[in-house]
């Protein structure tokens, strides 16, 4: 059976399963101390790259579709999805199905919900679906290189805005670094989710005042600097402004 | 013909014109330079409070369905909405229904696309729609004292958290405040949306160092005290702000 047969085949096998309307889309960040990538596929019979994303279920909560979306279709299971944003289009699907007829479901109009993670990529061991032939971690440096299915360029550039203001209020580093890091460790982070540099007097000040850090009685040694202080998360104080902002005003 | 009677009989007219799995929900809040309300409506057959959200149709961009649906339910035409978050479990809508028989097609599970706005009510000619008996602002302070219907209870609540957490990386206020103002009325837009007090120094040096005011040479006259400060947003600035985030880092 080629890959589009098969295709059909699963389909219409699934057809009473799913809402027609309804996908949802993970894209997952991986960050790898000095560049963001993101989680992506291709299908056995198409070029075209895609987020990792499916139908929702008539009798699934839409969480719940999320999380099992992305571990039937790259095999992760342990990262915390947060819905950001609704792509919702009345032509977004229009021009995906076109080789196909009328009688595939798929063709009706569908919306997708947006969610993000960020994450780190050596938790993962990524497992191929039945109906891809790949799934990557692609540098956003890359993006521009490859062709990306529907609205999926947009899709990714939202999360990435979503993932750059969520710094101004939220927290963020912790499982992304190792337990004990150095402040310029944690500046990298900033800068490479913010995509350029910040000044190092400024930041230091700034993060230092958020009072999520605790400063150990320990220095990172081996360089050819001073040995730079080491710091961990203060979970108790992490945990609070997760839940509560971190409060700017 | 009796209310609900009324609502069948539209209802069964308007089948094929929307997606049934999918409907809008729009959240405005007035500021009354000392409370925040939220615009919601009483439908003719029922107790329960709504916002005033329906269903989108089948040819129309999300983004219009819920523009669309504010104006045919409330009259309000000159607001601009943002997505904010989807509220997508499985049992949400079960019960609201419960009257009706199964043919109903609103008995089947729909999810809702949550859009927020800050809106000055003094621009607001409200319109009550035909299937409601009253559309009103409801003081966010009395709204324990009301019945909801749905989870609009949990929507309202979490657009409440999301405008909270815009003002840490978004400007806010052109159109709600007087085109001149003082430093002490735009504290009190902060206060109100934030629900507590600010300390006073603190959020004039930070306000200031925004870049987006303006300082007049005039004075606001009358009061008790000292004459303060007038102050104009820096239109272009603002702008650039509300694009590029207030940037934090």
């Amino acid at each position: 059976m080629d890959p589009q047969q098969q295709f059909l085949k699963k389909s219409e096998e699934a057809k009473d399963l799913f809402i027609p309307h309804l996908s949802t889309d993970p894209v997952v960040f991986g960050f790898d101390q000095s560049e963001l990538k993101v989680l992506l596929l291709q299908m056995t019979y198409r070029k075209q790259w895609l987020l990792p994303g499916g139908y929702v279920k008539k009798d699934e909560d839409l969480d719940a579709a999320a999380e099992r979306v992305l571990r039937e279709r790259a095999g992760i299971s342990d990262v915390y999805l947060e819905e950001f944003a609704v792509f919702g289009k009345k032509n977004r699907s229009e021009f995906y199905f076109e080789d196909f007829d009328e009688s595939l479901w798929h063709k009706q109009r569908f919306i997708s919900i947006g969610y993000y993670a960020l994450y780190n990529p050596d938790n993962a061991n990524l497992i191929i679906d039945e109906f891809s032939e790949k799934c990557e971690w692609i540098y956003l440096s890359q993006l521009s290189e490859i062709e990306l299915a529907m609205d999926h360029r947009e899709i990714i550039e939202k999360a990435l805005l979503t993932l750059r203001e969520r710094i101004s209020y939220k927290p963020i580093g912790y499982n992304l670094l190792p337990e004990k890091f150095t402040l310029s460790e944690l500046q990298k982070l900033y800068e490479t989710i913010l995509g350029k540099e910040l000044n190092r007097g400024n930041f230091y000040r700034k993060i230092k005042n958020l009072g999520i850090l605790r400063k150990l009685d320990e220095q990172r040694r081996g360089g050819a600097h001073k040995s730079p202080d080491l710091y961990s998360f203060d979970e108790e104080n992490y945990k609070k402004a997760l839940e509560n902002g971190l409060n700017n005003w």
